[in-house]
Formats: structure tokens, C-alpha cells, sequence
């Protein structure tokens, strides 16, 4: 048994998070610390009623140290990265869910989160937690930096294409839709239910700060510096992303070839799924499970690939993905506690 | 033409109050002002650009006097009886959508607002503004105190009962459900969009503020105390409210009776529709109308009657009554700009 | 490992009850069977790719009897009592979800389900599969009769009252809202989309056929004739069941006592919890969970007792039920494979 | 008053087109007929029970041809080339909501809607009732096909576009999603509640049958043959579609003079409004409306522009341009009984 503890618990990455702990066979809870949210689980979440007596204590970092192995972080940018030293330092083991130790390098992350990093000598040593990509550095990483939700789902669904048609790539476009939880969990007015329901609209359009986490990570797969346009809506549901991607290429290709190597790709990931070419993903079939699901179309002229990419954001783009780095940091099976 | 002015803007009774006035053959609204959000109507509601060229100003009473022969308040209750006293004296008309002018006596307004009153003379002399108990007395009023959602759902679903079996009426159960809208536009954590959607809770149980009204106005229907039981619930949904009521009775009735009680009593009304005996009433067909749908069944006891009653809560609950009483007021057709 | 076979694919109660057999650490589901939808799991249902190879036959008596210890009927009503004698005579382990095998009286279902019963000696059989009230028969039993969903939320929420306070129970008003899964997974346009969303209705008033139901078992639980008065509505959402449920009282009783007798009442109970009293549950809180929440009010003059239940119709209210009748049938920790 | 009739009422477009006819001050609905569903209006829609005492027949052309100045046809595709010769031989003037007006080439509809077009002679005279577009022509025309619910979003998302940049426009890719009503009303399993609640997905991806009109209709704008990619979603709302439209172009543009390009092109157009630079178009400003709501970006390197154009798709996406065209036809103020 792993001792695990979660750090951040008035969100619904941290939630989701703890749900998954609780239930996984080699995992014991042993810490939860948060901000200002204080007090029994049961009380701060009513649906944990019954199923943990666990209290969340004002966070403390010797405590956190001293009765955990690993420490999952599901606090807001910017606070991570002034816990995560200390942790690391002690030795212990951290899957950061934040956006701090994403982006390789100070000043991007200065130009797109709005504040300097105060902690590059662990910027520079996280992993990028993307296990289709990354799982031998994630196995031997002691912070683990997890991937955006927008992130996982464009990286996932790009990465085969840029590995096998890269150099016919001449653009690519994101049209993504996300759940509102995707917001974090604000009393802000622009996230109330009569604002968001029977609503929909584009927002931070082409600015949105996953731009440069995606741009990276794909330009690492490509070898080659990567561009994409990214303009992501906000859904009026509860859990889930769409990305619609549309790659244009100089040359034609065949939808079958594409398919081929989507297939080979993801032919051993546990939680990659390619759709058929006649059929399309759908978020009910991600929703409340660490999968990602890629669906593929060609346009008659050969030259516009549509790739569809979901995931439930709290699932395989924050919580499940975090638990998913947790397995394969203990040599678990990686599918153990997930569904 | 007559007048208007619309003090309150930034919550949904106020749109919807200037949407329908906007809109209506005899009314030029002439006035909007308001505490905080302040700047072109175009602005505050981009739904609003390129059907007025209105600016909000902050409130002033010399102002509203000065532009006005109507005011209709869409402010919060307390903001009400402060701002009421001032527009009254100068002889303005008042059509108040708040809690504030509906209690007629002091002592209870504070019991359940937990403020004293600060206008015990118009308190007295404000008139009820539901048309189909009080249309006479609202055509000569000066303040018109706009009934509450739920009661305007529940005198209207209760009134022909108490008037045709008062004397039979052992007790009166109103288990009410409401769109989101009727808790106000609000950046409070409760209200956003992932805790109320695919959720459902009663709240203020036995408790809420609506309770006194619905028995104050029940009671003078009924020339007796009536006494109700009364509990609302949050409905994933923006607009509507429907009050499914249960009435025991003493004696056994019969339903076809209770039928023509009905049609009768609302005969002659625009805006009440009694359904048939073996239909039940959808919100669907009163949102975004003005109008009050009926429903009724009985227990195979015959000694349980089950009156189902529909409303928009923004609309006959709220600013589409408000017209209504305006319509009555300035002796217009009373249908005169409303669906 | 028990080998479990469900039977009825299509619909959603199967569908869950697939998803939690298959994480089910004690469980090999060996045989799958429906009548119309056959094929691999993973094309009738995409989101069980990758969690199942199994594969679902036109449904034969004689493969179900050969490959499994117990066989899950997801099948609605009509179709069950057909099926049900050949599994039994072979000495297989039925649990039932539909409505076939819980009126103990075959003219009762003729009246309700209006076609006659034709097993009816199994229908005497039968145990009616609610845990906290006949768990030691259903230990024992043979045919379980897995209860209706509207019924589990009714019978939790009343058997304390009418066992402590039963004698002085002069009515009993059940209004019940129910996500629209309940209604089953059915191509018709009153279920469409826009015809739900933004919408809600009762229906069925007073006469649903889980009335007599909640009236036979509440009866049994409180050993004298119970009767109550039941009006459903559709709720826009997926899953999830409220009931507010109205007791008046003869006498007065003590809020503070009844909190304690339900704590009682359910003490060991592994999935029903008492909301504490200034609290309200709330179906987000059990949805994707066997829980039922239940909330306690009582009016100021202390003679109507205000009872809120909370189910997910699929979980506790169908196929989390069921899985927790099979741990008790199987002799396995009764939480086994359920949140 | 001009008198007009409506074909086909079970739909929602046939709904919508009537509530806007009953309540404009200037028409007079004389007929009312459908294939299948006759009776009362208030009977076939508790909606409209006391605003008109209108009856549906069972569709004859004889009648509506003796009623009615002006018939709109809310028919399917493929009943309504069946009946628009006769009403057009009769002298009556035609609006066709259905898409069989639409594409000019009986070929092109061939192969779109998968049956042959009978009606060529009438196919050659219609007018495309885009109001923004083809206004003088609308004036004249006696068959108006109104246009299709994306094709109006898009047109209007790209006319000033390709007006004024049009050699410079390498590519087009629509990236549309539509609320529910879209699809129709109809008793399918994949429209009901529970499968489109919370979900989203891509449909007919590259192989919409609106992508023809959408091409012809700027082909015509841009006086040169235009493609486009267009990739459509179903949201779960009922009303809405907001079409994201990326145009990537050979040259830099400044978003200045895009801004300005958009403006102008619309100036005197009462129903498209377009955003401030800083602001995006959301759904809920529309819905209910005939407006068509435009936002603009513009990629920092000046080479990709980025387009939102939302609409009601049944407002100005069916029976409100329906409506604006009607008054066109007959003289009258655009907006008249329009929002």
C-alpha cells in the first residue's frame, strides 16, 4: 500500500482525485490538507459521507511529508509551485495537477500564467505526466507536472499524425468545447447555471494559456517546432472535452493509412481508444473514465484530416491521468483503481 | 404613450420587465436606473443592442420623478422601501416587484426578512398586484406590491377551492418547484452551473418567506385562516415554476364539480387556463408567456385533491404581472404587449 | 468467483449493471443475452470498449442455465414472468428488475401492469429484494424481486416513521421527481430532447403503478394497512430520484426523536445515511452511488413531518440494488463492487 | 392584412413560424393544414390554447390556395416540392423552409438529399431568402426558399469576407454547432433526453447536405467557386447554433480594417449585429430572436481569421427569416412583429 495524500480539496480535481484514491486497492489516504476548506471529508463533501472518516487539515507541510509517499496537488497555479519545493526536497514524490510545472521554460510560463516562477530548478526537472508519450521518464520522475485537459486531448489526438505525416502538415486548428468544471469551482456570475444553460460561446480565443503546453509537447513529438490555433467554448454540461482538429496537408493521404497508424499508435495503451472510421466518439462514452477516444475523417479531396479527440476533463485530463502517473511511478498495474 | 421607467437592471425580472416594455404599443420607457451597472442598455445586456438606444444611469429619484408616470422597481427587497417613499410623495405610480410592500403588517415583514420595515404608510395603503383577485382596487392604486413567484402560482391554484369548498379544507401541502432564475442573478458558488445542473434539493423547508404571503392572501380569498405547508425545491432549469398542491379535504367531492368551480372562476381571465380533467400542465407551454396553466385530480377517496399550477417566474411570476397591472393601471387592454 | 449472467441489454439498468458487474472483484459475468440487440459489447455500447470481450447472444434458456450461478433479468415487465420458470426450475438464481415478481397478488398486477400474471407460483417465491428490510430472507431466497426505483426511495424514507410513529400516521403524500432514465431507453417523442429540457410535468397522477408497490411493503413494515398518495414528475436530468414525502401526524411528535429513530433505525446499514437535521440531500450527492440520503423537517406545530429521500434510480433504485442483493445472496461484503 | 397560411405544424419550425404570425400586426392567419396531425391548434400545441381558435385540416390545396395571399411551407424536404407547383400555378406566393429550393442544379439535390427533384421549372424561379443578400430579389419573388438554419450562419458569418478579401482566402473550415430543434421533432432514440443530455459529439462530419448550400450561396457572394470544410455538432440545448469559422488567408490582414469591412457591410441591416473587437457572440443574446450576432479575431500573425456567427436556429436559422421575408414580400417594416 502507497500512502497517498491530496493537497487542495475545495475543487473538483481534488474530488475526483480523492474518489479515485479511496476506492484503489493499493492506495491508503493518509493526508488531506488544504487552504481554508478544513474539517471531516463528509462534511466538506457530502457525497464521501460513509466512505472515508478522513479530516482535512490546514495545510502543513511536515505533516504532509511525514505521513505521505506520494502528494498529489490539486491546488491553483501559482500555489503550487510555492508548496511543491519543500515536498520535493524531503524526498517525496509529486503529481502537481496544476499548470506550474508545465511549461519547460520561466519566461513562457511568466507570459501566459501573468507572474514569475519561483522554483526553476524543479520547472526544469519535472516530467511531463502524458504516459502515451512519456511513461518510461514518468516510471523514474520524482515531480511529475500533469497535463492540461485541453493538452491531453489535443496531444493525444496529434501525436500520431505528427509522427507519421509531420513534415506534410501546413496547418492545424483546435476547435475545442469543453464542461464547465473545466472552469474550477468559482461563484463567479459568468459561471452560474442561468448564465451557462441553454448557452454556448467561444472564449479567450486564441489566447487561451494551453496554447504554449500544446504547442511544446507537440513540437517535442514532431522534433520540429509545431504551430496550432487554438480556440477553445464552453459546454453546458458538467464533464468533458471535444476537439475538433483540423489538420491541412500538402500532400494527400489515404483515410486507411491514417487509421493504420492511429491504430498501431495506441495499440497497447489501456486507455486510448480509435473509433472505426464510419463512427464518431462521444463524451457519455468518456465521462467518468480515464479514457480518450479519437475518431478520424478525411475530406474528398484528401488533404483535410478531421481528427475528434474526448475525454472527460476531470478523468483522463486531470484526476485519472494523476492516478494513472501515480501507477506507473509504483509499478502498479496502470489500469488499477481506474475505470 | 405612457412613461416608464425601470429602476434595477441587472438581474433577470429587470431584462425581462424592459424586454416586454420595449416592445409594447403604448409604453416608452423613458428611464432605467440603477445602483451599480451603470453605461448603455446595449452594453449591460448585449441582447438589448440595436433595439434601444437607453442609458442607465445611477439612480435618481429627482430624475425617475421628473421622466416617469409609472416606475416599476426591480431592486432587491430593502432597496424598495427606501427608494418607494420619495417616488409616491411626488405622485408617481409604483409597480414594486420586491418582498417589500407585500406583508401589510410590520411586525411579520421583519420576522421573515430580518429587517424592520421603514414604511409602515405605504405598506398600508400598497394594493396586491394579482389581477384576478384584485383587478378593481389595482386600476385606482398608486403602489401595487407585484406578488411573489410561488404565490402567484398558489393563490391562483388555490382560489376557486377555497372559495367553492373552503369550509372542507382539512390541510394544504404546496410542494413547489422553481428555475434558477427565481433565486436572482448571483455569483454565489450554490448557483453555478455544475452544482445545480443534474442536481435537484428542497430548500428552506417550512421556512421560506414566501410562506406568510401565500397564507395572507389565501386567507383574505377564503374570508377564514388559512394555513399552508410549504416546500420549494431548485430545478435545473432557467425559467418556471410549477406548485403541485395538495388539498385533503373533509367531505368527499366530486371531480367534475371541482372542474367547473374552476373554468368558472377564471372564466373571463386572459391569462388562466384550466386544463383538461385528463391533462396535466407543462412548464414548457407558460415560458416565456404570461400565463398561468391548471391541472386537477382526484383521489380515488375523492377526499384528495391534487391541483398542479404553472408560471413563468419571470413572467406572470414577475415582470410580465408587473405589465399586466401597468396595462390595468393605464386602463390599456390588459393582454397589451404580453403573450 | 460467482459466474453472473444478465439478460436485457439494451436499456440502461442492464447497461449499468454490466459496468458494475465487470468491476466487480467477486464476479465473472459469463453470459450476456437479449432479445433483439445482439453483437459484441463494445458495438451495442462504445463505452465499454476495452473493458469487455463478451458478446451478447439472442437470448436461449439453455446457455444462461449452463454458464451461470445467477442471472441478472434486465428485461421489462412482460417479458420476465415469461422467462423467469425455466431458470428457476433449473435450479439457477434469479434476480429480477422489472416489475413481474413484486405485487405478491397476481390480480394486483393485473390491474397495474393490465395483462394477467402467468407464473404464479413463483410469484409467491419471490423476496422482495430491498436489503435493509428483508435481508435475511433474501440471503435464503431463490426469485428476488429487485424493488422498483420509486418504491426503494418511498420504503427507506417511511419504514422508521411507520415503525415508531405508525399509529398516529393520519396521511401520507409521496410527490416524487425522477430523472428521465426512469422512463426507460425509448425512441418516443415525448422523451425527445427538447421536450424534456427546459421542461417538467407530473404525470400519472395518483395513478403510477408503483403505488401499490409502496403500499404493500410499507404495509408489511408497519403491520396494518398503509396508504399513500403518489404523484411523479419528469425531472430534466439524467439520473437521480427525490421524493419530498408529507406525513401528518395525530399528535405531535419531537424532530429531535425522530432524527434519533432514524439514526437508529438505519445504524448498520452500509448504504443509507441520515442527513443531519439542519441539512437537505441532494441527488448529486448519490448519483453514480448505492446510497439513499434521507432529510427530516418537522412544521412548527410539530404535526407534519417533511421526509426527503435521494436514490440514483439506476444505483440504489435498480442496478446497485441489485448487485448489493447479489453480495448478500453470494455471502460477500455487502459493499462489495459498489461506491 | 396580409393573409397567410402554414403547412406542416407538428414541427417546431411550424410552431415557431405561427406564434410569430399570430402575434405580427399586419397578418392574419387564415389556414393552417399538415399531412398527419389536425385538429385545434390548442389541442396540437397546449401552448397556444387561447391565443387562436384556428383548426388544422388535413392539407388541401384547393383551401389554402382560396385562404391565403402568402403560404409558408414547414414541411420536410421532399413533401414540399410535391405541393409548391399547385400553390405557385394558383398565383399564391410561396416561402419553402424546407431545404428543396434551396440548391439550383436538380443534380447537386440528387445527390444531397437522395432522391430526384421533381419540380425543375419552380427549382429555376426560386429566390433565396437571405434578406442580407437578396433583398431586391425576395421583393419580386413568388417561391422564396428560405435558407437553410447553418447555411444563413455562415453566409453571414463570410460574405464581407470574401467581398472584401476573397482572392486572398486559402482556406475555410466551419466548425458549427446546433442545439437540438435543429434536428427536428421527431421520435428517435438518438434524439431522446438521455442520450443527448450531457453529451456532445460530431455528425456527418465533411458530409452535411447544408455544405452545397453553403458553397453556392458564397460562391455567388464571392463571384468565384468557393469551398468549404463544414463539420457539424449537435449541443444539448434546444435552440442555438454558433458556427466558428476559421479563414486562413495568403496575406496578412489587419483585424482594424476587418472590423471595419464587417461594420459597414451590415450598416443598415436591422438584424446582424456585429461584436467589439474584444467580445464574443454567446447563444443566449439571440435565442428568441432574429438576430445574427458576429465576432471577429484575427491570429497574431495576421494570417488566420477567426469568425463566431450565432443565430436562433429557428429564429433567423427558419421562421424568423421566414417572417423577415415575408414582410419584404408585402412592403412592410422589416422588423415588424419581429425581435
Amino acid at each position: 500500500m502507497v500512502k497517498v495524500g491530496v493537497v487542495g480539496i475545495s475543487g473538483y480535481s481534488g474530488l475526483t482525485a480523492l474518489e479515485i484514491l479511496l476506492n484503489h486497492p493499493q492506495v491508503r489516504v493518509t493526508y488531506v490538507g488544504a487552504d481554508s476548506t478544513t474539517g471531516t471529508l463528509s462534511d466538506i463533501w457530502p457525497r464521501l459521507n460513509g466512505r472515508t472518516n478522513l479530516v482535512c487539515a490546514k495545510y502543513d507541510a511536515a505533516a504532509a511529508i511525514e505521513s505521505c509517499d506520494v502528494i498529489f496537488l490539486a491546488v491553483p497555479h501559482g500555489i503550487s509551485k510555492k508548496i511543491t519545493p519543500q515536498l520535493i526536497k524531503s524526498g517525496r514524490k509529486v503529481i502537481d495537477l496544476s499548470g506550474d510545472y508545465r511549461l519547460r521554460d520561466s519566461r513562457v510560463y511568466q507570459k501566459w500564467y501573468g507572474e514569475p516562477h519561483t522554483d526553476a530548478v524543479n520547472l526544469k526537472k519535472a516530467v511531463y505526466g502524458l504516459p502515451e508519450i512519456y511513461r518510461v521518464d514518468i516510471a523514474k520522475a520524482q515531480l511529475i507536472a500533469n497535463p492540461g485537459c485541453y493538452p491531453t486531448a489535443a496531444v493525444l489526438g496529434l501525436s500520431p499524425m505528427l509522427c507519421a505525416y509531420g513534415s506534410a502538415v501546413e496547418s492545424i486548428t483546435i476547435d475545442a468545447k469543453s464542461g464547465v468544471s473545466g472552469a474550477g469551482r468559482k461563484a463567479k456570475l459568468e459561471l452560474s447555471y442561468c448564465e451557462v444553460n441553454e448557452n454556448f460561446k467561444a472564449y479567450k480565443v486564441l489566447e487561451h494559456q494551453h496554447s504554449p503546453e500544446i504547442e511544446l509537447y507537440l513540437s517535442k513529438v514532431a522534433q520540429s517546432r509545431v504551430r496550432v490555433d487554438f480556440v477553445p467554448h464552453l459546454l453546458p454540461i458538467n464533464r468533458g472535452i471535444l476537439e475538433t482538429i483540423y489538420v491541412r496537408l500538402k500532400d494527400k493521404i489515404s483515410v486507411k493509412a491514417l487509421h493504420t497508424v492511429y491504430k498501431r499508435f495506441y495499440k497497447i495503451e489501456p486507455f486510448v481508444r480509435i473509433m472505426a472510421l464510419d463512427a464518431q466518439p462521444e463524451l457519455k462514452n468518456v465521462v467518468m473514465t480515464n479514457y480518450c477516444d479519437i475518431g478520424l475523417a478525411l475530406s474528398a479531396d484528401r488533404k483535410l484530416a478531421v481528427i475528434t479527440s474526448v475525454i472527460d476533463n476531470l478523468g483522463k485530463g486531470a484526476a485519472g491521468q494523476a492516478v494513472q502517473n501515480l501507477n506507473i511511478l509504483c509499478g502498479f498495474r496502470e489500469q488499477e483503481g481506474l475505470l
